[in-house]
């Protein structure tokens, strides 16, 4: 007789969070998400930007000393802080988390279509040529090729103006440049967007449907199948796919 | 005998610039964008955000007052501040210059496949609702319709990475949430994106041509086709296309 076991692997996730009001539904899902992942043996980390106080502007600010102070060309600082250990301290803190985590999740409300400012700016300066991706290592190649991603989002609009026949566009449209252009360029797996859609205007049941629904979501990470891209095998010397 | 005389229609127009370095090209672009516009009597007023030290970061601080200091839902807040001269000090200035121009050009570095954090966080606090969108002030019938905008913007990759068979997929998508999502849903009439590709690997004859076919592109704006999106009559009453 054989006895198999259900091998629980443990994760270490690490959540932004980018919403200013602590008593929002995305700070509903952030907490749901941390108490459900714990008490299935997870790990936790989270950088809540706002109660951080993160500053999202980049530029000569990212560094402790300039290799160049005539004229400032980020990509070549961020190499040279790279080699001399120059990011300064609110960027190496969140670069530790990033290299740590199986796991990364955005949580925020799209504003505009987009990462509000400050997520956005976490990306510009965190994301840095040199420590996370340049050299090769992109896409299917990239830094954190081991790791997934995922976004978790609310929008003011309901579900049908996101369809592709919707008046604000298909949701995953709207995410590639995200999804795509920059969870998947630095190599995470980006796994299919959680999405609250017309998130004021649902009624509590309806909110508690949801958590419920996250809470799977993330429970059933590992069995979750990623969003397939083409790999950079598919493309030729120019970056085109070949024909 | 007929003389006819081209009617030279004077333009105001308004160049929100997010680059951190003043000898950027992107620099050289507003630059020479200012002196060719002025140089045909047009007006121009720049918001040099960097320079300005323009604080992207969207929350309380954008009303001096506030109609529920308990809980921040952000777009209430705009309302009240649209009906009660609420604004901060940086997010009024910014909106009058919004309905000064003719013509609105956002002019930056593409990075992450989007707005630079200081110009993405601009459009989160200066599109408030009431003042900029809402009560059915959108896309054709938005508050901006008889105006125009267009984006210009560098790449640090090549154009062929950004075709439809390109790495990082069509420069076209890569924009649309901009472009379709903050332009024209607060409705100004969208011109094709000036992009240059590959901005720190061309030479300096390459950039001169840039800059010509910028003062073209700029000069021939009254001339130049809007992207064609569908319009407000096009969707049902779930905002769905009609069938």
């Amino acid at each position: 007789m054989y006895i198999t076991y259900r091998i629980i692997s443990q994760m270490k996730i690490f959540i932004v969070h980018a919403h200013p009001e602590e008593k929002s539904f995305n700070a509903a899902l952030t907490r749901h998400a941390t108490n459900v992942l714990e008490a299935s043996g997870n790990e936790v980390v989270i950088s809540d930007l706002y109660a951080m106080k993160f500053d999202p502007v980049s530029d000569r600010r990212n560094f402790t000393f300039q290799q160049d102070s005539n004229y400032f060309k980020q990509q070549l600082e961020e190499k040279y802080a790279t080699e001399n250990d120059g990011f300064s301290a609110d960027i190496k803190a969140e670069m530790e988390k990033l290299f740590w985590c199986d796991v990364l999740i955005f949580q925020f409300p799209l504003w505009w279509f987009g990462l509000p400012a400050i997520l956005k700016g976490w990306v510009d300066r965190v994301f840095a040529s040199g420590k996370i991706y340049g050299g090769g290592k992109w896409y299917d190649n990239g830094i954190f090729k081991e790791k997934k991603a995922m976004l978790s989002l609310t929008t003011g609009g309901k579900l049908p103006m996101y369809t592709e026949i919707g008046i604000n566009g298909d949701i995953r449209s709207i995410l590639y440049p995200i999804n795509h252009g920059i969870l998947h360029f630095v190599g995470f797996d980006v796994l299919p967007q959680f999405v609250v859609f017309g998130a004021s205007q649902i009624n509590d049941e309806r909110r508690q449907a949801y958590l419920e629904e996250y809470a799977e979501r993330l429970l059933n990470i590992n069995d979750t199948h990623p969003i397939i891209y083409p790999v950079l095998a598919d493309f030729d010397a120019d970056f085109q796919l070949k024909s």
